[in-house]
């Protein structure tokens, strides 16, 4: 199953945009043989994403594809898996006519590039059935887009059918499905059952069991050549329209096409109830938080608590890199790392966060994660004391106040050196606690704190 | 569907025990026609949990039913949802024997009561069977500690069957399940199936969706009479023991008894993988979070204070109850309430805090769960400088340290009195932030900090 990889190109394809945190998980995946950024598709390939659910199942108010967390919405975590993808050149979202505004704000806010926005229909077929359709006929009416963004967007040979609330979809898994669906007509991610499957007699009572092991639970990604699905929504009845909801199963009676399935990996998994919002949001949390970047300054007591912090958080299972500070080749850092860990020594370093946030600002990096940036300040003085040593909560507050609005938390840690080592190593066991709780949590309530280690 | 109740007494029905938060969520269920303490039954009902699994499916290395989150492991919050049905006399944990010695000590540790531990087989059925027999047989050997303990445990009419991995079973479906398995012989949970199932080809190919409508998902707590699944155990081959895992189709096959099915919330889910327990611990922290307990020594200015704070928290979805102390009537918000927010102006208020430290330590209050416990300082001072106001952040630290210990989260806040209105309001504001993130978040990190509003 070689591909030429004629577009091959970075992960990252848009120089300007911000970087984002990586292929997410997957430690439930439990595999990663294929670098993402190393194979790509010779064949067009669009998106379509139907977002007009209603959210009944959340039990929250707003549909569950524009509820938040870290402060974006659902939907936008679902583009960007898709926008970060080389190879794919458009993504057109269903939205119902009431969220469109909505939803064009959350494209503007998130600077989303390959999207437009489609009215849904009824039904979820009905609302596919529009994507699809505005996939094959938008292009010529979009001259004008095309020379601003330069995009060389042709009718798609491959249609990737996705659901906007399974936002952790790989790039690797992407490229099985839309080699598989050119190849096949048709493919489409299944999972094994997570229970038994049982027919009811229609008084409720158990009439009998499907053996597990020769049924899978259909999900999403399905892909479908341009050709197929869209045939299959030419034919199908009104019927199918109204009550069904299985593309695959569209393609197959009225295209004759069985799909190839393909078995995905758990974080596939859709966000349906409120409680998977709050996975979801673990689970990027968990993502942004592996590892830290600490500036020292170069200064000695700075490097050897530095040294310390990176063998205390080690243990909490968060790596840190230690480096004197962000010019030069360690201004890379400034494009990828999502926490910052400002150490100074009997001084202010309150000049030094300022300029990393003024780079930070202007490399756009808080556009799609909040990012952290904690001082941490270490007193050698042998007074006891620890008050009036940084002599500055207040303009910790202030900056705090003005980075948040910009995505950036900012919190302050103060230490006092001890001769006793045993003393001493508590204090940097503590540092190693708040710090890596502070950018883990990303409480945004808690900024401009200063906390004593 | 009347029952008489016999059994009739308060859900909470062990005054010794430490209260518990009350029924799981549910919005999620969107319903709660039934209140849970209201019906009970008049046929002894004993639990078999099976709790074997080795946690493949988590990434984790430990099986999922002993990670832990807020201190306590997902099979102690379990067994405490059986624990608390007043009408359950017994449960019976099964668990592989290298696990023996850490689930004892989790019972201990979290004075479980109802609870025996059985070794487990190698596979789940030949696990279930070893608890079925261990209710069955179980009762002559334990006269001593019939005598010792004052339970009036007999064989089980009813055998309830649960995953040690789904904890936020409901008394109310658990009453559902334990009648219809009294009247049918067998009942079991279903939810609607949240993916369409389909049959797939020898070649991966789709062969056929099945019609979502016409099939469930069987899902857990499960309840069947003695007699039945004792039979089935005894009748079933060693191919079931071997490669089964539904006891309900072992019912069916063995004893002709067709299960009741009935439909279950979607808080019965399973813990499956790593995601799912930071979503179960999300829902533990929603329900602990709901409302707290402001004291205000009954001064004007708290009292002030805390009515502000108790409209700004509201706005939060935070309920709050301000009185003036735990004294008299008072004194049942430290049998009920999770939180706490000890309010005083221009003065320590260490020794009420301590004084309430004691009293939910006597009452066993953090066993379950930690507590929180938040000083708000109110300065009224016109001089501008916070620092020095409240010269006790060391006393907090090490009060907050020795109440971590005994599983209570001290946290310390400080504002500034304004007659600027629109600064007051500002501040008001930041405390009610800050200390709704506090109560929502839990941390264990920050505890003993004093925190600027």
């Amino acid at each position: 199953m070689e591909m030429n990889d004629i577009n091959m190109q970075s992960d990252n394809c848009d120089p300007d945009r911000p970087a984002h945190p990586g292929v997410f998980p997957n430690r439930e995946a439990g595999k990663s043989d294929h670098k993402p950024a190393e194979r790509s598709v010779d064949f067009p390939v669009s998106v379509v994403l139907p977002a007009g659910g209603t959210g009944e199942r959340t039990g929250l108010q707003t549909p569950k594809q524009f509820c938040s967390f870290l402060g974006r919405p659902l939907i936008s975590y679902t583009i960007q898996a898709f926008e970060r993808v080389s190879w794919i050149q458009s993504i057109v979202v269903v939205v119902a006519k009431e969220n469109t505004d909505l939803m064009t704000d959350i494209i503007q806010r998130f600077q989303h590039r390959k999207v437009r926005t489609v009215t849904g229909g009824s039904t979820r077929h009905r609302s596919i059935r529009n994507g699809v359709l505005a996939l094959g006929s938008g292009w010529e009416e979009e001259e004008e887009e095309e020379e601003e963004g330069g995009s060389t967007a042709e009718r798609p040979k491959v249609v990737i059918i996705h659901d906007a609330v399974r936002p952790f979809v790989e790039e690797d898994f992407l490229y099985k499905i839309a080699v598989a669906a050119k190849e096949q007509g048709a493919a489409g991610a299944i999972r094994p059952l997570v229970s038994t499957v049982i027919a009811t007699t229609s008084e409720g009572y158990l009439d009998h069991s499907l053996e597990r092991a020769k049924y899978r639970a259909s999900e999403m990604p399905q892909g479908f050549t341009y050709d197929v699905i869209h045939q299959a929504y030419q034919s199908c009845s009104e019927s199918d329209f109204e009550f069904g909801t299985e593309c695959l199963h569209l393609a197959l009676q009225y295209c004759g096409t069985n799909a190839k399935l393909i078995e995905g990996p758990p974080t596939l998994w859709k966000v349906t109830y409120k409680r998977d919002l709050a996975a979801a949001e673990s689970i990027i949390k968990e993502t942004l938080s592996r590892t830290a970047c600490v500036l020292t300054g170069g200064s000695v007591q700075a490097v050897t608590l530095a040294d310390a912090l990176q063998k205390a958080v080690g243990a909490l299972e968060m790596k840190l890199d230690v480096i004197p500070d962000l010019t030069g080749d360690n201004a890379r850092y400034l494009l990828k790392e999502w926490n910052f860990i400002q150490v100074s020594v009997n001084r202010s370093c309150l000049s030094e966060v300022k300029t990393m946030l003024a780079a930070l600002e202007a490399a756009n990096r808080a556009l799609l994660h909040p990012l952290v940036v904690i001082l941490v300040h270490l007193s050698t003085s042998d007074e006891l004391s620890v008050s009036g040593k940084m002599a500055e909560p207040a303009a910790i507050m202030e900056l705090a106040s003005a980075a948040k609005l910009r995505n950036i938390l900012l919190y302050g840690v103060q230490l006092q050196q001890s001769k006793d080592t045993e003393r001493w190593e508590r204090s940097v066991s503590r540092v190693a606690e708040i710090t890596s709780a502070l950018i883990r949590e990303r409480s945004s309530a808690l900024v401009g704190q200063l906390l004593q280690a």
